[in-house]
């Protein structure tokens, strides 16, 4: 169970409301890359974590915890941020008569007030759990998969793109407060990234814990198809080399080589459709 | 572009057509661990990509374009476990009577029939590009975020969750047939896995990698905050230790240490709303 | 069953079209405060109606029939507002000249065409099913429970934000004749609010209605907890004071009091993941 | 920002495991009337609440933070009915022998088996952020329309629908420890229902909290049409008397009356298609 | 504008409520190949046509008057076979204990009674706007792309795969009631699948109407490739022979053929990124 | 399975990158209209084709494999064109200023600049499989009905609002480049409009393949209302005239009438609600 402070975990202040930036804050809320996605993510990974102890449970929920407190901050952001946001389309003036008469009739700042107006019409200038393009956030993309390797590699997903977001939109801004709250949120995905990977490491790292699962035994599988590299160009011709076309193979279990990829199997034969299943007749024969 | 053959990759039989296999198995089409996403997802990455060379870019697409047929084989199959399935609601007979009496008067048979209608109803008896509860697949699961790194941890990801997925479909079927395919295609995640994190090694591995995006200078990050592990536990108990608290960072530039999270900020206070808001009067003071 | 008549139910006039505002208009048809939502709850809730007679079912026919109306009357606006939207982006000339010396060689009326141009390459200048930043109208807000009151409040709650919205959408425009078909629309929400509140007092109100579902038995909950307002502040700090933290509860049945949060139940602790679970090796223990 | 303890809010206890119960509760965590919804609804108001005080914020994030630990309660519940659930398709045997002769060959307990192998082949048997039914929660159901009033209807919409979804659970199960688990969780409801009526009713109740938004000036609207019920009947029969047909509204400012719809304004009729707009050359003329 | 009737258009009478079925008849309400999805098709459509005539608005708003009148049978029928649906899992028994011991402790009547529960848990035994699987029915499946010939084309689609659901649906019941709401409603969409096709005839048909749209002159497309096959065949294996492989084209404008495909174009090179991208810093060379 | 080429099927040039026309094409990837959609349509009938014999799989799996290298096409071209798309928001400067004075404090250019970040955020330039207002693709849009004539028409329907976007999206640019991609991309359009409908030739025309499914016996329809418009128009007035009200139907079998369209059932009434449901009270009686 949780507990709340009223005040936030850093500092998030706005010298120049921009609503332009409020609009871009929200990718960083409701996107795939965004906020709820991790926290959500870690809090439905911890309460289904299954062995070998609750040390990972444990974990997750710090961090879970943690994240609840960010989309905290980038909410009161965007809110900040569209303080001074129009709530109507601008009525025509002496400077729209310039303008317009420049560009033939039309007034491209009505034209983007038009189109911030979103915040205005849903949530009377506030955040949404939704990206910068007004998509919700569907929680389909909190990835628990029940294994915790699989796990530990979908958060790092998550954290790396997490952290290119949070690049991008620190480049984006040259206001004083938003540069500092990135410059502590930007902090924290490092650390993000470094645990999971942290505990692909204490796991035994590559030779342990690869392939995932492993707990399917590799002799069930077609092993001479485990470590090759599939080729698909249409003339034959080689794929690019790589660490990954020869050598040993990462888990230290075989070693990589090529494959030109070509059918092993037959072309497929579906029995005719039923009388009553709604087909046309010639498909009955 | 792309060239066709009408032969499948690897064979796919089915000895004992399972309707309700069939419909496990559409999880592995269009389940957020399938392989449209992983096919998409390397096409969207190989189309988009940006530098050093073109060698990833037909990385990516001799990969995407074998996965392709991966879900060629997968829809195969579960027309095959379809072949058989009822496509009317069972009529009342003498075995209806005698489990009817048995169970007061409801045909179980009857009602699993009718769970399975939606592959008749919808497709006429052949896979959806749905999950294997109907829920269709949507794009906004193809990650591909222009950072190479990136890319490569969701690929592993994705390619992880995906063979877990595969091994537990294989784990509930007995048919040899199947039981082959996926003796197959659990080798080709293996390779899979293996492959993007041969990327990150040839990129350089943890300590030229990370942080992912390596191009932000970390000088404009708030580094006191980039090594500490975070702890939330409300009477201020420690997390539980690991790698990810202690020791070296996994990059070489920092040391993990525990921070005991407390606000830094301040509660927030946000203006009132604006006269012509369609807030309440109230909100407006 | 429905019949039509071609004329609208109350006039529809734009003076000044713009593509703009045709565009936040989406928002009251396909947004989740809009029209389709709240026509097709009331329809739903018709149709499965059940009990004690069939006075709300007709009443509910009524009123949705009555908002098929206002979509049309919508979508009739959204056409009209775009009826001059451009068809192409703008070509060079004259005053991009001007206008793109002054601002570094883009024109802004280029960039803002763009913007318009979904209900160009979707729909050829006419309204769609969505909302104002595009994005489908969802069923799953239809709103239908089965239990009358519960319904009766997803109708305020509709109505309330759908006359806010109306309000906001009013605000935004200085069109004459859009202005007109607000003050119709905005009147009708009036009265839908009334509508349904009114129902909640002719079932006898709080004192009647409350808890809802007012058919299970209280005896069955923990009513200690039924009118306590928990806090959940990490120093223990008492929550704000207010009408739901002492006195009479508004069913008449209990007195509000304040409970500080704090764990009843122990560290939950799962089973370890079997064998063929498709977990790692290490959490099968 | 958030703190957080192992333990959980009040005990969670599953005497005799049921996967299908396990399914019906996924209802309570992400179905639209769930706790994920209520939770992320009152933290994105509180995010964003403006004037008068910070009041309605500080009481929005202790119920907020509350409804957390209802989720983590359900995904345990959710946890603990899997532990038993099938992992592979039952194996034919002797009692399918006997009950396959009676259904004329298929087993129903393999049937049903597969059906609910979704927590199977997503978590690992563990919960999901979705429905009953596999349906992902779709954040577009936060409803903060930054109009107080508004927002408290929302939310008794939604404590409202909570509360009939939780009767229903409890009444489908006996066992003991999710009986009383949900006698915990419905006098929650209970509460909850209460607290945000009781703020309309400290903001004045109906008579100054209605028409919502109250901050728009009637005069402004056609207020002939304010109180009028409409009615659609074909032949002009009258709709069911009722509080909402006659007598004085409730926010005591208008007179309820019955209104025969028909139409005000005229067929519409749309300019015809520009000759670059992509239409039949036929729609131009 | 729309007007009520109390009445069906048409009787739907349930002799054996059947609780499965009533799940099936959701595929007709909230599938894509249902009701909603016409009804509300064809509406967008009349409110969106523009030139020659009001003619094809009049006729869309016949149709989709009608509809709207069988998405109400459907509802109707699915509340009545619900009427007997199980409210709570069954209690163990002297009949559970029999087919308990045959099954080993599992009673598939429980399994599926959970199975049916999303009527109960959402809406106490009435439809929902989502198909057969709980999906919700989502409004992007509205076409209406402001080209005549183009809509009548996604018409005839939307009531060929109609009525191909109704047939099925008709076929997997025997109750006398619903195959009579069937033998009704399959013959409407007879009539609706020709009433499309001859407005294309109105139109001219092929000659007059292709390619669509007609108001793009040809000699701006590259003709040479306007009525060629493209072969994708791996090998240069022939595509099959057949009405589109060689001949006059339908729109007497061209001559089939057929066409070895190969690149005409190069490999694409994309420019490196840039140094606020986001990317590696590898990739910005 | 498939094989790829590294080169595009037809080139793509881009003269004059623009991030906004990038933008639009986003429209024809991953809208409804688009080529995500097509391609991956034909991939799921053909895979799921059952009977008469495998002529149409194979004809299918060409077209399908010719459309991802469209998809390809048009991935290349978002990229191209968002080549030098602003990565940062424009800071202010001289040009800013002056514009700045005439407008009010807003520089337009900084807002349309914030409008074209999702790019950039999400992706870093390149394409997504969303549409041009960024909703993701939704697969339930494949339709493969299991019916080859409805199939054939939902195919015809794709191709003619594809062909409408394309000649939209051709109209919207000057670009020498893209309006040569679009001449062949057009041009394809034609072809696989006239493909899917020869077909239907092949297949007899409308007097063999109508009504679809033409394998349920019309005998068990009410004939009487096949070949019947009906008219909902509230004052009995006549629907417009036209092919569809009067003559021989379009498959021989019938002739065409108008039906005054009127209630031929009662008014539904359900049962009472159950004392389990959760329904109010009331509605139990």
């Amino acid at each position: 169970m949780l507990y709340h402070d009223k005040k936030l975990q850093y500092p998030v202040k706005v010298e120049s409301p921009d609503p332009v930036y409020a609009r871009m804050l929200q990718q960083a809320i409701g996107g795939i890359e965004g906020e709820i996605r991790v926290c959500m993510q870690y809090f439905f990974q911890a309460w289904g974590a299954r062995g070998p102890t609750t040390k990972y449970r444990d974990m997750l929920l710090n961090t879970a915890t943690e994240e609840m407190g960010h989309i905290e901050m980038l909410a009161t952001a965007v809110a900040l941020n569209l303080e001074n946001a129009p709530t109507k389309l601008q009525e025509a003036g002496v400077a729209d008569t310039v303008v317009g008469a420049v560009m033939g009739g039309e007034n491209p700042r009505h034209v983007v007030e038009g189109m911030l107006h979103r915040h205005l019409l849903s949530t009377g200038m506030a955040a949404l759990p939704a990206n910068c393009e007004g998509v919700p956030f569907d929680m389909s993309h909190i990835y628990a998969s029940g294994n915790l390797a699989a796990d530990m590699y979908c958060n790092v997903a998550a954290e790396t793109t997490g952290r290119v977001l949070a690049v991008r939109l620190s480049n984006a801004t040259n206001d004083p407060g938003m540069k500092d709250m990135w410059s502590f949120l930007i902090a924290r995905d490092v650390m993000h990234q470094q645990q999971w990977l942290a505990v692909i490491e204490e796991m035994g790292g590559n030779e342990t814990t690869l392939p995932i699962p492993n707990s399917f035994p590799q002799t069930e599988e077609r092993t001479e198809f485990s470590y090759a590299f599939f080729a698909t160009g249409v003339d034959g011709s080689p794929p690019p080399e790589g660490r990954f076309t020869s050598g040993p193979s990462l888990d230290g279990k075989g070693t990589f080589s090529v494959f030109q990829n070509r059918p092993m199997g037959e072309e497929p034969v579906l029995g005719p459709a039923r009388p009553d299943s709604g087909a046309q007749s010639e498909q009955m024969a």
